[in-house]
């Protein structure tokens, strides 16, 4: 019994703070139970039943089909569920005059071969790209026009029964659209404002977070990549958002769908609110957030630059990326309080430390090399740069092909890797000849399948020492490819700059001069 | 009339396409048809009429709601509407009498409340994520369970309603599942094993295509990034099925979620087969996917590398793209045909060809500075490498310094952008000079608007050379990049392959020994 009240008690606060989470869900449940229950009383009232009859039962129908989580969606099925209904209305009592017409022998080879009809055309329709949305319309065509002209070759009045059940549809989509509107309402379009103005905080965020993992590498392996790859990353709650906003595409298109059936209400003020723009600006945001997950990616990679490469590079990396992530915060802000106070000296910021990035990427190629003066006429000095020196990396490349000759076979790495790395010292006193034997033994482990494959045959002894050297070699430009995806997403910031823009443009926010 | 008959033609053509594109749409269609036919003719004949009632109708509605593409999906929905029906109903009767011996007064109360708290308690369920599949079953409890107990309140024989009421809804089921599985059967799970195996290869022909266009650079300027960002791409089908790819993911697990509801069938012939190491194959797959994505931007980015350092390394990075193109196809390939043929042959070749990739980036990196000596141990020359020699990459910086000290002030790129580049002499005719000083052009024309603004200010005159010089570097190591991201690629396929073996265990692929 203790254990049942222990999952009991779990359980409860699961749901607690899924609805804390998001108080709209619970009041969303309130209202559709209040909205069944508005339309029962006209039942288990007397005199609105003495007037319909059991007709009565389609308005419970319409308010369970009808009633949706926002009041556009509420709308959009609102306005399908009528026009099916008075298409399929108006088709129906023309068929029907039609069969009837010709008489009794004819008229149920015409009913049926006009359902048949009605039935592959709507569901034809359905399919049709640009009809999807309407699904739901056609479904109710078909089986309005079904009943209509079922119930006519049956029941004496199918007109009156028609009306009747007309206005119990009715009934039931005024319930459910007055309760729905009235009474606390969730508006899609001010979700869709939410949801967009989230993705940009998400984006900023993993960016920073991404960048920052990359940087404080505390010299311990990483997990390997094999077990990380369609991991959760616990550790990384931005890039989980992150990833989310990839995947919300479809959510921003039909919450943009809903939003364009809501009137004009609370901080959208305007007819003709151009939801669309939105949609748009999340697919240039999406565009950059390809470039954070392929830094994801990198960061997880098995081919890591070594970490005073990565060390020397800190202040322009950081910089660079601490402030795109700014810019895109505040392009989120703007958005989150329709103004347009976009300083153009932010953007001018992030393009100039880009640049300054860029530099130091300029420099770094050449101190890769063994004989290179830098040159005097650089206009900013680099001082971490000068600190990991020509003459430093000179000494990674031959204690690397020192320690490669150490360890003969490939097969050391094993061993290595498997002693316990607890105790760690911390990272300034570190030597440097440790850090690069760290380095190396990543080196050692990739491609994992590709090296048990060579052992297998064991005849590729001579080919394996350039292999690690080629992949020394990558790993340090690894470090160009990381600044690389970071300067194709600031390229990128200015298209998102520019949508941005328009959508301030088109949606009429105030402008305010900084 | 010509106009209206033309336009006409076009939709008539159009519609054509669309069914010749899937024939599965038009048996869709034709089975909806068939099956509203088939359950209007309980009404239209006078027998089952006698029996039933006006409650046949029900059947036409369930038939008009249940019917889904898939078998699969018609089961769920069958299964969801049967499950909430007994399920509804069972507490419609039980709240019923229980309601009915508390007497007159306060039945109507206990009536009400009691839908107020389903409709509340299936809302708030619906909205629970790992019960949105569901959501269709909490509708069906809650508009029956209202029916039901209304009906009770005022009908005299509820009971009897509720039974004639379900036997149509069964009638109507039995009718929808019958023509769906019977006729032409459009199997969910089918869908879902080609749809994997269309993205195995659109991320194939994709990565192809992308390097093809990355190496064939014919010279011409590339149309400005900004306006292709969003773009379509017409010329690149592959690219854009890679990104329906991106998006699949919510199309393949509604697809899983279908599948399982499925008979064995066709080539799956065993029960509880594992539909859902299809969708996590298809995750892993669109990692991949991301690294092409990023590739694709490369190619469209405005800094790109000169077109002699991409030609240089030509035969690697074409050997590696199409190996690995060709491990993705073969992986399609086996998924395809359910067997499970993978010689580690073709893996292993894929990875010393990527292996000779970095060893031929390692010697660029070296190429890249002035003084350097090639090492006298690399097995394999490189002989479009020596082509590209060192001298010739030393004459690159010097001619872009001249040319940058001819361009005093940044504006001059303007007027060169502007001149008309119709006539280009063929790729290998081309000077050297030539080529240089239209890849300075690009480099000009980043980026714009920071360019625009320090116009604006006007006294960054100093400032401009080095942020070129800088910029002309990063060129080149943009070619890192792009082998970097392939090198990603390939390591990301490691996995790929695992996914699949994974996949072929579970599912009891046919072994085949190459």
């Amino acid at each position: 019994p203790r254990d049942v009240r222990f999952s009991c008690q779990d359980w409860m606060r699961t749901v607690w703070e899924f609805c804390k989470e998001d108080s709209n869900r619970v009041i969303f449940s309130l209202k559709v139970g209040l909205a069944v229950l508005l339309v029962s009383l006209l039942i288990l009232f007397r005199a609105p039943y003495n007037v319909f009859g059991t007709n009565i039962i389609w308005s419970i129908l319409t308010v369970a089909i009808m009633f949706e989580y926002t009041v556009g969606a509420t709308f959009n099925r609102g306005f399908n569920r009528a026009l099916g209904s008075l298409l399929a209305g108006v088709l129906a009592v023309a068929v029907g005059q039609l069969a009837l017409s010709t008489g009794q022998v004819a008229e149920p080879f015409i009913i049926g071969f006009s359902i048949f009809v009605i039935g592959a055309v709507t569901s034809f329709m359905k399919l049709w790209p640009s009809l999807t949305p309407y699904e739901y319309g056609f479904r109710v065509i078909l089986f309005t026009y079904c009943l209509i002209i079922v119930s006519g070759y049956r029941i004496s009045t199918p007109f009156l029964t028609a009306m009747d059940r007309l206005y119990s549809i009715g009934i039931g989509g005024i319930v459910a659209v007055v309760v729905n509107v009235l009474i606390f309402p969730i508006w899609a379009g001010e979700l869709l404002h939410k949801e967009l103005v989230n993705s940009f905080n998400s984006v900023a965020d993993s960016l920073e977070e991404c960048v920052k993992k990359y940087l404080e590498d505390d010299g311990l392996d990483h997990p390997e990549f094999s077990k990380t790859l369609m991991d959760e990353f616990p550790d990384e709650p931005a890039y989980r958002k992150c990833r989310s906003t990839l995947n919300s595409s479809a959510k921003l298109e039909s919450l943009a769908i809903s939003a364009k059936w809501e009137p004009p209400h609370g901080r959208f003020q305007h007819f003709f609110y151009p939801w669309s723009e939105y949609v748009k600006v999340g697919a240039v945001l999406r565009y950059c957030a390809y470039e954070v997950m392929a830094l994801h990616g990198l960061l997880h990679s098995e081919i890591q630059a070594p970490y005073n490469l990565r060390f020397a590079f800190q202040t322009e990396i950081q910089e660079a990326s601490s402030q795109a992530a700014e810019l895109v915060r505040c392009l989120g802000k703007d958005i989150s309080e329709m103004k347009r106070s976009l300083d153009t000296c932010l953007l001018k910021r992030v393009h100039s430390t880009t640049e300054r990035l860029q530099g130091a990427i300029n420099m770094h190629s050449y101190l890769l090399a063994s004989n290179y003066d830098p040159p005097d006429d650089s206009s900013k000095p680099l001082p971490k740069l000068s600190h990991a020196s020509s003459a430093n990396t000179c000494d990674l490349t031959n204690q690397l092909s020192a320690l490669d000759n150490a360890a003969p076979e490939g097969n050391s790495d094993r061993q290595i890797q498997n002693t316990p790395s607890g105790t760690v010292p911390p990272l300034q006193t570190e030597s440097y000849h440790e850090l690069m034997r760290k380095q190396s033994r990543k080196l050692h482990s990739w491609p994992s399948i590709a090296v048990d494959a060579f052992e297998e045959e064991g005849g590729f002894a001579p080919d394996i020492i350039p292999r690690m050297r080629a992949l020394e070699s990558t790993a340090a430009l690894s470090l160009a490819t990381f600044t690389s995806l970071l300067i194709e997403f600031v390229a990128r910031l200015d298209h998102l700059v520019e949508a941005v823009d328009e959508l301030s443009t088109v949606a009429k926010f105030k402008r305010e001069l900084a």
